[in-house]
């Protein structure tokens, strides 16, 4: 479990709904060594894990969301025997694991129906199959309009400081036979300027009640220059992304990474020793930059508050 | 000659003042082999010498500017023996570096004008002595606000693909003691959003009549991000960066670079091989997004098609 914890921490494992699962089945990890019958030793042991698991990354909302089901159904089940406890456990987080594969179906289909033929996209991060458990969300969106035929190009930002954009989406997207064009992070809105992005799509870490989205560092910087050249900014995420116990962004955890990410990230100190820096790995969206969240229960519009939760599934 | 012309193409000379300077006495070295007194061949060579460096950075005005002062001295003197006009354009060389550090002086000290004690100043790229003749442009604002006693902090975007803000700005800042934070392009929107950014202050690579201004890539998303949050945003610039001669920016060159600047630059692949890269060296940005273009005749303000003019020094 400690392996996965610092997978989780350094980023090897990323993208809000893979924490989620990888933290499911980090519960069984924690305790596949937990030997005897002792319901309230068993009980501590979980807690511990759920707890220790839990303190990985603060921004993601998936995590928490996935452990407290971990939590819920050994509550549930307290009556039976701890190796059926544990078989419960398993079946939770295979079940975390297929639904977000089926979600990802969904909102992939209705994100689609954003996408026009020859529509030229930008994305920001990383949000496909190496940060869920299926093709993505807002990539999921990308693979989902190319299959059903229509010509899609993809302006993929870097996204630094790690490069998910130059390392991760560009790979996914030229596996699919997509046409996509790298750029920095800084370009994006001179590429805006020459009119040539038809809509951004991108992720979420966490979405508060209001529709306020908390993403990837440079996510507000999209939005703003999307705002000032109209166009349209999409967020695709499952409602498990969503927190409906935050009213607002100024809310959201934002979690700060190493300096040395910024300043000595490629095995090359690229800044002088000592530099101060700052690197925050989220920013927040304000909701009324938003056109629109994409979910497995379909395009959610403004207002947000009321939309996000009249559309949202039964589970919450 | 060649090893310069390549210095300024690799950009291990840049910034658009240093740029004129090095091309002022490149057409030196590109002369000094000459041998022999017949004028219709020196003059051939000295062609051949401007034509040749003016090709090496397409964007930046003071090149081209540089260049054509020794041309117009060499006409000038046309009448005296090649030893003597060597030495008229020696001359020319000084005067144009000399004339670079006294107007980098001048330009600073009108810009401390606008900094405020305890003002945080966002910058993106180099613009200080690394990039000039003397201590900069936009970064000699802030050390004459600095040298004036008044307390600065800076934020510096680390300007990719080439992190001249990472490895250069932090350098010339810390040298001279003032507070730096250094912050991926990607961020800068974010941290605007938290208030912490007082003004915009950066250089430019060609000035329009109409002050649309063409300056790293990268700058047109600052200006954008300074105007969603009312934060001043400064051009720094000498006059001799201003081509009056072109009335908007659509009429600037922008130079593309190597696509390995972004998916190489560290020494490790950062994208998979065959990545489809557009990597332009500049944007540009209208001027209706500037407060002030600060020159050494003064900080002019819009509307900057007449002040600009009304402003300039008479040898403009």
């Amino acid at each position: 479990m400690d392996v996965l914890a610092e997978a989780i921490k350094s980023l090897r494992v990323r993208g809000a709904p893979a924490i989620g699962i990888a933290g499911a089945f980090g519960v069984l990890l924690g305790l596949q060594d937990f030997k005897g019958c002792d319901k309230d030793v068993f009980f501590n042991c979980l807690n511990e894990t759920t707890d220790f698991l839990n303190a990985t990354r603060p921004t993601a909302v998936n995590l928490s969301w996935a452990l407290n089901r971990m939590k819920r159904v050994a509550d549930q089940f307290r009556q039976l025997d701890v190796a059926e406890l544990k078989q419960r456990l398993l079946q939770e987080a295979v079940n975390i694991w297929e639904e977000d594969r089926k979600t990802c179906r969904r909102l992939g289909k209705h994100g689609a129906e954003l996408i026009k033929n020859d529509f030229t996209v930008l994305t920001h991060c990383n949000t496909g199959a190496l940060a869920t458990a299926d093709y993505g969300t807002a990539l999921g969106v990308v693979f989902t309009a190319h299959q059903q035929g229509k010509k899609v190009h993809v302006f993929a930002d870097e996204t630094r400081p790690l490069l998910q954009g130059a390392r991760l989406n560009t790979w996914e997207l030229m596996n699919e036979g997509i046409a996509v064009t790298l750029i920095c992070d800084n370009t994006a809105a001179f590429v805006m300027q020459q009119g040539k992005i038809d809509c951004v799509i991108l992720g979420a870490d966490r979405i508060t009640a209001n529709g306020d989205t908390a993403n990837k560092i440079g996510t507000y910087n999209v939005a703003v220059i999307a705002e000032k050249h109209n166009v349209p900014f999409y967020v695709a995420a499952p409602y498990t992304t969503i927190d409906f116990n935050l009213t607002d962004g100024s809310q959201i955890p934002i979690e700060e990474r190493n300096p040395d990410e910024v300043t000595n990230g490629f095995g090359r100190r690229t800044a002088p020793a000592n530099t101060s820096v700052y690197s925050p790995a989220f920013d927040v969206t304000p909701n009324e930059l938003i056109s629109a969240i994409i979910t497995e229960e379909g395009v959610i519009r403004p207002p947000f508050l009321t939309n996000l939760k009249k559309n949202a599934p039964n589970q919450g």
